[in-house]
């Protein structure tokens, strides 16, 4: 589920961050615990929300919460206490009502890929009922951030 | 900053959970991470609030919140993955308008003191104002379990 | 991604466990966080792992770990605090070298269904070489539980 | 429990980290979970001993395990989600074979008191046996960095 050169191509928000691999973060097998991955995606819309202006406290402002739906993990390569990381964040278009996506967590010094993965987030409204289009704020920002004429194919 | 004998007696109210240590609450040194403990400390908070009908949802639904204000642990003995723990929650009665509780983790089969702790909660309003007098359905609360003549001494 | 009623019938090894929503577990937007999956899935490995004799504990007893590589989650329904709940791991045969679990979490009361997710594992030895083939143990394993004629395909 | 200014004084070796508060790291509650700071003060450990050199690798390369023995927070005041906060940690000197630290997490503008806290750290050798005197590695890094002639009294 690693990207196509013509997704990548597609990808034209994207984040990144470093970090450095938390001992907590470590289990017993000493590496990485996979339960741990999730703060690191978190980090990583975090950061992405902070450069595109869409952060948790945007969406909520607007009266939406945005759950996650869909949430997947590749872990191609083990990830050990000490190592310098980075995570990239790509946001894969999409017509429908909802945030997509991509990670990539690489070694911050040899850049070999170590993580992959995929979320999918919905809207739903402060009475928990799914949303089905867009909501304006987010209408807006992807008009803002990917052009009025953008194509986006349905995922 | 184990319990006296005293202190054990005044203890009336008392609740136990046993548990398995979990693969993911095991560090890399093959012991319970100490950040875990939280999590044991909080099901027996639960253990107890089930018990004596003083769980989350009754203070939240009274207009209240019980942060914890003081929380300390001593970790006596390493937990590995795979033993058999018991926790047991001891009620401190106080004249303040707090909940205090005091905690034993034990091997459960040797019975052998692993680790204590206590915590001291306070109340807030739903503005997040200290409440400096016990809300009135923890006055009620006290008076059921501890009786109205109950000498209590401020700790 | 839900299991059909054909892949139902062939997880003939299954396990269940039952368990509250813990305080921590849950978000400010009053619903389980979706990073607190990863322990509702240890916990079912768990189950299953002692029901069927194949824990943390006999695999790296046998000179091997068996790292996820592949993690994924369908959260179709909010889960909140106080939700009694109760996880389903339905053990996927592979003639692969890998240990593949389906989940399903559903409301206790009404059966209804929440969350389903897939894990892979894979075996490595304790130099964390990928192994290829089965480990000696696991293709006992398999004999044991799975019988000696059992049709495999490859997924 | 707050430090006295003789103790801030004698804490000539201090280190600070600042840091966001993450979305998971709050509870339904909307302010950062208890459990949390184990994480935040565990982070100012890594910050002292990458700046001091007393970090994990250190002592494990030297053949010792360094648990917390002693763990304690004083939450004054609630932390919430987005605010941007500083965490300060203060090296205690002591004659015991023990490493104690203090902790205080500050609002970063207003320099606000949210949190403090104090750990013990004792050292056990590579068979779980506890060491009453200071490992070699320990006294020199001491001698390094607290001085010869550095008078210590027993905590």
């Amino acid at each position: 589920m690693t990207m196509t050169d013509k997704e990548k191509n597609t990808a034209v928000l994207r984040a990144s961050k470093s970090f450095d691999v938390r001992f907590s973060e470590v289990d017993s097998m000493q590496v990485v615990w996979h339960g741990s991955y999730a703060l690191y995606f978190e980090d990583a819309r975090e950061a992405f929300g902070a450069k595109y202006d869409l952060g948790y406290m945007l969406i909520s402002d607007n009266g939406y919460f945005a759950p996650l739906v869909d949430l997947s993990y590749q872990f191609r390569r083990p990830v050990t206490y000490g190592q310098k990381c980075r995570i990239d964040i790509f946001y894969r278009p999409t017509a429908a009502a909802k945030i997509i996506f991509d990670y990539e967590i690489r070694d911050e010094e040899t850049d070999e890929l170590l993580t992959t993965g995929r979320s999918v987030q919905v809207f739903m409204d402060k009475n928990y009922n799914l949303v089905l289009y867009d909501p304006p704020f987010y209408a807006e920002w992807k008009k803002r951030w990917l052009g009025t004429d953008n194509q986006l194919e349905l995922l």
